[in-house]
């Protein structure tokens, strides 16, 4: 499919097919949702091969990618039929109500409407034409309007193809899925006032550029932006001795793995002074080949912070590493990683603190476990993940004022192993404070992602056969519905009482 | 209490009890709100006299406003102790995960931290110093920060002397809870990097300007602005009938209750042509007493709206009412209502159309049932309420359109009744799409209130003795604890499939 790039055309037809989606019986919308699963599913040989071709990643990863996006579609087929997400919260009406006689009142989650989804370059399946956002949103009744990335222009027109046709055959309007290619079409879309939410995985510069668009429209509309993470990991001196040999190896994997190009990649990596694993990185990184980058632009941008952080004050260079850009325009790395301390980050840190989109990470030596909360709190802003390495039982007061600093400038904080690797499921949050996100209320990742693309609608003394399946007393849809029962008020505020 | 001006101040010390707030076991951080309570239901006669002065409210309105502040209170230390408003989910650890095996995940909300609330004018207790947003955020574990309106300041500082007090006696740290006044040093505070969220009650000019200001932060916050409403009423032929006399008193009394100062106020009432109401209007309207208007501003804006609407064309005025200032500077109102058709507003409805905020409704004749729904379409942006005046058991499609329509333009839709009067319940929805606020993802009534001062946290993998207590294998909080079983996953897409 070559979408249309007449914004005005694109948007008239999400909004045109708005009602009918978000009127879309559950079953009939988990149908749809398994039948892009399944579509994807039975091409996964030929999205491979062009995703290879278009982003340079490995076919293994994008082999487990494919799966999990799959899953993804699947899981959320299955929350639409739950229909726990819709939060149904039914008051009985109550004469006795005790600020006097109280209505019937029901209150539900309902579909926020079109939403444009920016497609990341990182992930070609996962976050991108039918990737988390797009799952989330189609399960919550919205249409999709996707923003593809220029970096894998093919693999996103013919994903849009296999999800157009999919969701056709299953009975959606026309307008539930729509891509769209070109900067100036996403701001255009972004800017029409038919699209009620926007969704982006990005860099920093370009998610607040498109916050601020959202923001400062004539209706503002909720944007949610993931704009890159260090990814604080912080080792005990006993957590580093547990773990011996399996350290240096697991760390450069995470470094290096998708050529570090991962939001959740370990940026800085605090270690003990004395931690005599030099050699052991220097060795690990020069074992891992050449690996090609994204595109040109990222490959400008990492060449760049990696010769900043090399030529920084207090550094000193572990994995030299390199980047270089062959005679087709691809770009190639291999790792580098470097040492600093505490302190050096604390005089002069500025030029090493941001981000490194590729792979390259800091080790940070520091003297005394003491330091390490206060060091979380200077040295870092929000990121998606900080990680603790500690030992089996380990429990100092340090330990645990660390934990508290990293759940505050975090949207997950892990205890072992590393923060690549973002599990599916109900309790994951792929999120974190600005600037992880430009807005910290939500995740990308995971069921509770849908709750981004809705919003709540009370309905008061309406009858039965005029209320909204979910809500009507003989629940049609059967979904969970929370009562707060006739003459429950005059008992509000006792929870404290003693029932003795 | 004085409160102090300097704003540094304020933003520190709210930032020092951040932790000690979130960290209050939720028996202890409901006491403190309970204590709250106690002590401003303490003090109803001080408090009443001191807000009449002020306001110029009624002394039964004011009476009632206190309860329903009260309640209030009294059911978030009710949530805080549920804690279902947690939503702790718990993925157990799965060496069988279909993606690979899956470490143990823990996610639930904290506290986003300080809170910036902007108190109204229009509600000096259950909008203002102890109102909705101070009870959401406090059970939510955020210290709160009030921004007084300078409606009602001694009543403000005499609120926020038994708040600080109440909070103090029930061990609640210095800087839970403070006052601050002056538009300067709101929006300092609004500025301040240690200030994570904001709401907001008033008008739509300086809500937009807040809201602009929270969203081009260095580090962008949440804000939650309520700006105001027209709030249509939609009567049918048949409805009309069946509510007989009984229809005008009810109408005169939601538009002129505390002076038509209610966001909730029905601004637009829909009605058949040939409804013969003219004569009740005039009566009724004309038996209404002269009402006090909260401040100089509001009846400076009011009468320039007033004065908008009448000199309209197509305006039939069926109630003239008025506006004076008297000599120590008050406003005074009585009803004004007028009469205009669809065909009127369709063509000529700008002037009309915005809120006019004090007692004034217009009365809008159409034709035939049929055109309701596009009317409500064409000349309605997003209000806070839409009321629907239907007879018992009709069931048209131009109804079901109807409802369909205002559940996209409203946060609560009603079946009869007014919609001012906003009962405090978990199913309450306070919102609604632009401009009725500035995020239509949130209530600012109810205890779903809670949801807009929390960020979710996953935990990863965290040995449990680190864990925040509500998601430890203990449950020492006794909260709501959500689990997707090991070995669930394989089952996770078959929602569909047939259990024969």
């Amino acid at each position: 499919m070559t979408p249309s790039q007449d914004t005005e055309t694109i948007a008239a037809k999400a909004a045109a097919a708005a009602e009918t989606v978000a009127a879309t019986p559950p079953r009939d919308r988990a149908a749809a949702i398994l039948s892009v699963a399944d579509a994807i599913e039975g091409d996964v040989d030929g999205l491979v091969a062009l995703a290879a071709r278009e982003t340079g990643l490995g076919e293994a990863r994008l082999r487990g990618e494919i799966a999990r996006t799959v899953l993804q579609l699947r899981l959320f087929a299955d929350v639409v039929v739950a229909g726990d997400y819709l939060d149904v919260r039914i008051d009985e009406g109550d004469p006795a109500f005790v600020l006097g006689p109280r209505p019937d009142i029901r209150r539900y989650l309902v579909p926020v409407g079109p939403v444009l989804n920016y497609a990341a370059s990182n992930f070609p399946f996962a976050f991108s034409v039918a990737g988390g956002d797009t799952a989330a949103a189609l399960a919550a009744g919205c249409p999709v309007i996707v923003k593809a990335h220029p970096g894998h222009p093919g693999l996103s027109r013919r994903t849009a193809d296999l999800v157009t046709a999919a969701l056709a055959a299953a009975g959606m309007p026309d307008g539930a899925f729509q891509l769209v290619e070109g900067d100036d079409e996403g701001v255009a879309l972004l800017k029409d006032p038919r699209v009620r939410a926007a969704s982006f995985t990005g860099s920093q510069r370009a998610g607040r550029f498109l916050a601020d668009i959202a923001a400062s429209r004539p209706a503002p509309i909720p944007f949610y932006g993931e704009l890159g993470s260090v990814n604080p990991v912080f080792v005990t001196r006993s957590g580093l001795a547990e773990e011996g040999e399996g350290f240096v190896p697991a760390f450069l994997a995470s470094v290096s793995g998708s050529a570090g190009q991962l939001c959740t990649k370990p940026g800085f990596v605090f270690v003990p002074a004395g931690h005599a694993l030099d050699g052991a990185i220097t060795g690990a990184a020069g074992a891992i080949g050449e690996q090609r980058l994204l595109n040109g632009k990222i490959t400008a941008g990492y060449d760049e912070r990696r010769r900043a952080v090399l030529a920084s004050d207090g550094v000193r260079v572990l994995a030299e590493g390199g980047v270089r850009t062959d005679e087709e325009g691809e770009g190639w790395a291999t790792p580098t990683i470097v040492a600093t301390t505490v302190d050096a980050l604390n005089r002069n840190g500025d030029r090493i603190l941001d981000e490194s989109f590729g792979p390259l990470s800091v080790l940070v030596e520091y003297d005394d476990e003491a330091e390490l909360p206060a060091a979380a709190e200077a040295l870092f802003e929000g990121s998606l993940t900080a990680t603790v390495h500690a030992a089996d039982g380990e429990s100092s007061p340090a330990l645990r004022s660390l934990v508290r600093v990293l759940s505050e400038r975090a949207g997950r904080v892990l205890f072992g192993g590393w923060p690549t690797g973002v599990a599916v499921t109900p309790a994951m949050q792929h999120g974190g404070p600005w600037p992880a996100t430009t807005n910290d209320s939500s995740t990308s990742v995971g069921t509770a992602s849908i709750g981004r693309f809705l919003r709540p609608v009370a309905y008061q003394g309406v009858p039965d056969a005029l209320l909204p399946e979910p809500l009507r007393t003989s629940n049609p849809w059967g979904v969970p519905q929370r009562r707060s029962a006739a003459g429950e008020s005059e008992h509000w505020g006792h929870a404290l009482d003693s029932r003795d």
